[in-house]
């Protein structure tokens, strides 16, 4: 440690080392927490604390700060409602389930040695933070292809997830539990949707936005509603099973390719666009269906088709950007690129200084043989080239409307249809042939900020 | 006209030219609209019509197709309610306000001779649209800089629009409307947030989702409740004043900082982001304030401060991202790079192939100079560095985190605040000020999708 003198000879007072729980009393303020270990750039007078809310806060030792050592743990989970009934008959006949771990809050723990949070825990470690898993579903297999927090996930990963979970489907899982870090979830949601066609049975992806060591950790209800998604629905497609409100009393299954994280921290961050979530599911069983495509059907075997084009990009069009993104992207021998497109599908065309017009760019794009495909930024709605007159002529020039697709969705998707053919007109075809309820042609009101 | 011999003989015996309202009538279907000039690249047997609706319908014309010339017009607007008694009572001592116009499907009219739609309408047409607003405010001065869509606007543009709204500001309007395209209306309402500090009096940004000449207009109401923002309230901020919800009673003024086109093609597009609205406005003059900030001081000058560097650019991270993106950027001299980051402001750090890090290329980045900040693509909820590892190490590289700014929002802030100084910490410092409500420290469970 490089504390100062001073500030380790009150800690060593006080009885404290880090990884305790200690109460931090200033002149202004108290504080709960977890010592965590000292950063060596840091003010070598300051503690930082993990509070029970999960954020840090940084407190400097003064003279009129003490400092207790607490003999407790880091909070009690609070207690869940047991079993229904309901849960209890099924419970007599437990399905089978696997569960495939790849890190994310949902496995976080404190580590004391780095500082911070590290996706650490085993699949058997995460089913055991919720023991009433053990009424819901039996686990054929736990796995884990890797362990990291999902804003590290990169394509290759996802097809390491479609694989695992084909397996476990094919060697008589009834459906696959997938944790994972919430960061990137619907991206992996939307890769699995596509890379395992005509699924035959449900996957639920299920993550935590507060870690398991934490009282107000959200994966326990994740996990029991997505256990009883893949063990006891008939459901046959990859969902995130997240809670649904604020209130905490329920998950939302949510189709895989219509999801996105909306929120930065909300339990309830997951939300349909331009959708309804598939069912709501009840920790103690209950499931109400909403909007299901595909049932399930044990007999037939799953497929992962895991090519991916990884010459594939997003970029966003806005005032005063740059249309110089384009080249660069065909230069480096880019085969497909998303637009995140204004309303409609538009992008700056006939602007006042010619400089910020991105047609040249997409016109040379589309010549050099990638295939441009336009969603809208507003992420609900449509886009359309039947409108205006911008769109007419990029939809003119061999321009792909991605219809209501979400930019990220049409992205993952562009990358896959890549990887299964090298004809751009083929591709843009299978874009906008539905495959699992990626493409809503109508939307009712109720999906508009559901 | 490039028509087949067949369809052009057709075309003449009905007497129908382009331009005319018509009824095609088909084995399967019939259609009624406007009859648009023919592309030379299109079917030589197809008509493009352009409906009610406002989409275009392309029909073949082949042996079984009858086409009728109506001697009608494009619909009728439905009647609107006549103003309120209070309303009447304002208008007996009318304030004086001005219209800015600047393009937009606000200001749209079918071109016959080009097809489609055009933003043709004179700012005096478009007051025009609406005769109610003769009893709400005066127009002091009309003015158009310039008429584009929206999709067209850059920076210069917002200059433009600033410049004028001061000076009218300053010429003794109550307030000024700026009617606008929809597409991009939030950039520029952000903009001339920043770009006219410490305003003095409101400023109503207005657009339409459906052209005057279309019965659905929704720019009536939007105007009227516009004039009674900039006419009549005492609110002293630059607010989008378009449809609260689909049944169409009301308008929201939405701080301009806090705003998003969260819909393509809805009315009711326009949402506040981590805000509240600054007030409800009914079209007959009602006005509910909900959130607030700053109150009308008809005594004070406003000033537009339009510098704005262009060297700014706004990118995002997903999995699969090219953090090449950021070399390119910072080879073309850009000084600011805002990243639509993961959740808290995550982007791919630890990630198994190398390639796929952005770390190397963030810290590349602030060495050679760029302010580079991280907003959270989630949209709704807050950036914030001292959860995860990631984000902590990204912070402590000199990363900076745009709190619950949209990326939207912080990139035109760092624009304007990179256009005010050279100095990367100063303006580091100023995206962290709160200067026209753009940061909200807290938030209500309400303004989760409002």
């Amino acid at each position: 440690m490089a504390y100062s003198k001073r500030t380790l000879g009150l800690l060593k007072k006080a009885g404290v080392n880090e990884g305790d729980w200690v109460k931090v009393t200033t002149p202004a303020a108290g504080y709960e927490g977890i010592i965590l270990p000292r950063i060596d750039a840091g003010n070598p007078d300051a503690l930082v604390i993990k509070l029970e809310s999960g954020y840090n806060a940084g407190v400097e030792i003064g003279p009129d700060v003490n400092v207790e050592r607490i003999d407790g743990n880091d909070g009690q989970r609070p207690e869940r409602k047991p079993a229904s009934e309901a849960a209890k008959h099924l419970a007599a006949n437990l399905p089978q389930i696997s569960m495939v771990s790849t890190g994310g809050t949902i496995s976080a723990k404190v580590d004391y040695k780095l500082g911070g949070v590290r996706a650490a825990l085993t699949p058997e470690e995460i089913y055991a933070t919720t023991p009433e898993l053990a009424e819901v579903a039996g686990i054929k297999s736990f796995a884990s292809p890797f362990r990291t927090f999902s804003e590290n996930m990169t394509p290759p990963e996802w097809g390491k997830i479609a694989v695992l979970v084909a397996k476990e489907l094919n060697s008589g899982a009834k459906g696959v539990i997938v944790t994972h870090g919430t960061d990137t979830l619907h991206y992996t949601a939307a890769a699995l949707g596509f890379m395992l066609p005509n699924l035959p049975k449900p996957v639920a992806l299920v993550g935590a936005q507060r870690s398991p060591d934490r009282g107000s950790f959200d994966g326990a209800q994740n996990l029991l509603c997505g256990a009883y998604y893949a063990g006891h629905s008939n459901f046959a497609e990859v969902a995130i099973v997240m809670h649904a409100n604020s209130s905490d009393d329920f998950c939302n299954a949510t189709r895989g390719v219509k999801a996105r994280k909306m929120h930065s921290t909300r339990r309830d961050a997951f939300r349909p666009v331009n959708d309804l979530p598939i069912a709501r599911i009840w920790p103690d069983g209950r499931m109400e269906e909403m909007k299901s495509l595909g049932k399930r059907d044990d007999s037939a075997k799953a497929v992962a088709d895991i090519r991916f084009e990884g010459k594939t990009a997003l970029v966003k069009a806005y005032p005063g950007s740059d249309p110089g993104i384009l080249d660069y992207l065909v230069g480096k021998k880019c085969r497909g690129i998303i637009v995140e497109a204004t309303a409609l599908g538009h992008v700056p065309a006939d602007t006042i200084e010619k400089k910020y017009s991105w047609v040249p760019a997409i016109k040379n794009a589309i010549e050099e043989g990638a295939v441009v495909g336009f969603a809208t930024q507003c992420l609900y709605g449509t886009a359309s080239p039947y409108v205006y007159e911008t769109a007419r002529m990029l939809h003119g020039m061999g321009a792909l409307y991605c219809a209501d697709m979400l930019p990220e969705v049409a992205y993952v998707k562009l990358g896959c249809m890549l990887g299964r053919s090298k004809d751009s007109e083929k591709v843009k075809k299978m874009m906008l042939t539905n495959s699992c309820g990626e493409i809503n042609e109508r939307h009712s009101q109720e999906e508009f900020l559901y």
